[in-house]
């Protein structure tokens, strides 16, 4: 076993942000104090830790500490969504450096979609100062089901042409980094965990847009089933809806009635017209009482759901994001109401429900978790490790 | 660092059943041959490990192989649940080596319910051949909830006198073994997961016995939730239920139309007598007609619930079990139907859903399951192995 193996786990120690000098390493993991050298040689010829500042002086000469170094390298993520999408360059530490907004419909297609992408990031990496070889990778989120393991979108219902399109080596051969595609819900989840609540174990984020979905934080990492498939909780049955039809095929589901479509649609055929989420939230942020009332009973129905889900899953928080969301207090009093009324009380009494802190960040920061907690695994460090050395 | 510090380590890769040499652990572990060789006699003079009999020979002397020796310790494990009560004394592969149930109202209290348990352990080991030295921990399911750090009920409906009562502390100083409580549908969901479906990374267990309750393996764990109420499911409310009153004081509780407490209060009603649980799946094995509806409706209720959850959690089995579910495929029935017609179609494609594969002992496997794995962690296996040797 090569010494610089454990270059990774030693990384991993330091992430944390505290200095720590050879002694107190060598104290730490047990290991002798040449193997510790090799692998912070190693760590430190990678730019991965940096000797800190504030040395720690012990009488005589003072003893060198080291550092994780957030600016080793850089993350790029994307949150495509149905019509807009945001690209972000961010350090190792989720810090935006520089961002991109567009309207971009998703349904152009793939190729016209990730050209841009593609484009976008090489002009963010020029604004912030860096250069593709400093990439650790590429995080995307995708609204539609992916498949975990390939990073290819699976018959999604609103993007014609993306089913199964290899995203990650489309994007691979050109930006030349490793390439993470996941579902957008998961990554918003994944974003406001750790840059919002990362001391919660359980953490549920439902998006209320166009349609409705939720990402799931258990033990502090993403559960996605068995196939890939938790937290659809769109086409649940409601029975406010016993009689509407979704686009599903089915009746009675949740987005056929609290979905941002379901609701500019209502909203119009009672004379008030709205062609979507955005200009649904205008109209209650205007204080139009038909759109306010109609929002706030779509906070009950999504609460319907949830309670449920409170009463099955017990978690700490839950979020609430989306497009939806923006009408802030009206959706939010709606879902409290509901869950209040109908979970248990040992499942509520300590259960914080909220709107996302991150907002429309969320994406980006998810997808740049992702990306950095690859790039960070151990293995993955030792590997880039050992790859320079032989080179 | 002591070298005996890894002996837990080494027994872990043990595990599996299969036998090793020292020259393959050196090599699987990358630890020096001596190191090794000091952990290996640590297990064998505890009898954690023992040679295997087909030691492997390489040209000259045979190579020794060790192995985990299930028959090292006894787990003792008890179901109490809120009439019955099943104790058993298993080995660490969790064989009931001597096992007595008995009728035993949880109500009396815990004093006299848990000197009844200490007295059939005692009884139990003898009948087996074992000694209280032997006992490698105690686990115990309960009817009620339990916080999982103290072991100690919470506010337990159907179990006066036991609120805060410490179980472990009682039942250790008369047993002088570690005691573990948990809710039992809890270990039931450990139970089948280990000794059933150990290869599925989610699994939900739901007892259907005079309430209605579940337990969920999320990536092969419990799943506890923030306080520990994760499951609570027999409370959401189902739309056929609205006016119903349930005894948790609110309406349209599941349990208030699905339990068994529910059905043969219906059963009664209509002119059909039964007192409870059994009685109602008697009356369905016996083909009475308003119990065959009657149930298969509660199945569809709960089916309801469950089709939600599949949404959300997106599970690879469903096990239904508790006295209810004796009653086989009526409710089986009722269950698939609402979850096919409901879920999505990429949560179920693969979905499992089935009846207890360990039937009443469900919930002994798993407090001897939830037992044994507290033995076995490797800093359990350590502490034992260090104290041994300054004794």
């Amino acid at each position: 076993m090569l010494n610089e193996t454990g270059a990774g786990a030693l990384l991993a120690i330091l992430r944390d942000g505290q200095a720590r000098t050879r002694a107190e390493l060598v104290e730490i993991t047990g290991l002798a104090r040449s193997t510790v050298s090799q692998r912070l040689d190693a760590l430190l010829s990678r730019q991965w830790i940096v000797p800190a500042e504030d040395a720690i002086s012990s009488g005589g000469r003072p003893a060198v500490a080291f550092t994780f170094n957030q600016a080793a390298r850089v993350a790029l993520a994307a949150d495509l969504g149905a019509t807009h999408a945001r690209v972000a360059v961010t350090d190792l530490g989720t810090t935006i450096l520089a961002e991109r907004t567009a309207d971009l419909p998703i349904d152009r297609g793939p190729e016209p979609v990730l050209s841009w992408l593609v484009d976008t990031c090489l002009e963010l990496l020029r604004e912030s100062g860096h250069t593709l070889d400093q990439v650790c990778g590429v995080g995307v989120g995708l609204p539609g089901p992916v498949e975990h393991a390939s990073g290819r979108p699976i018959s999604p219902p609103i993007m014609p042409g993306w089913d199964a399109f290899p995203v990650p080596e489309w994007l691979g051969e050109r930006l030349g980094a490793a390439v993470l595609v996941d579902n957008d819900v998961n990554i918003m989840a994944l974003g406001e965990h750790r840059a919002a609540r990362p001391e919660a174990d359980q953490l549920i984020f439902v998006k209320i847009g166009t349609g409705i979905g939720c990402g799931i934080i258990s033990d502090r990492r993403l559960h996605r089933g068995a196939q890939g498939a938790a937290g659809d909780i769109g086409h649940v049955r409601v029975s406010s809806a016993a009689d509407v039809v979704c686009r599903c095929g089915n009746t009675g589901c949740l987005e056929a009635v609290a979905g941002g479509a379901a609701l500019s649609a209502r909203l119009t055929e009672a004379g008030v017209p709205a062609s979507n989420s955005r200009e649904v939230v205008g109209l209650v942020r205007s204080g139009n009482t038909q759109a306010v009332q109609l929002i706030r009973q779509a906070g009950r129905e999504v609460g319907d759901v949830l309670a449920t889900i409170v009463n099955f899953f017990n978690p700490a928080v839950i979020v609430i994001g989306g497009d939806i969301a923006e009408a802030g207090e009206h959706v939010l009093a709606g879902v409290r109401e509901v869950i209040y009324l109908r979970s248990l009380p040992l499942a509520t009494q300590h259960l914080s429900i909220r709107t996302s802190e991150l907002g429309d960040r969320a994406g980006v920061i998810g997808a740049a978790v992702m990306v950095i907690e690859h790039a960070l695994a151990p293995g993955v460090v030792d590997r880039e490790v050992l790859d320079l050395k032989r080179a």
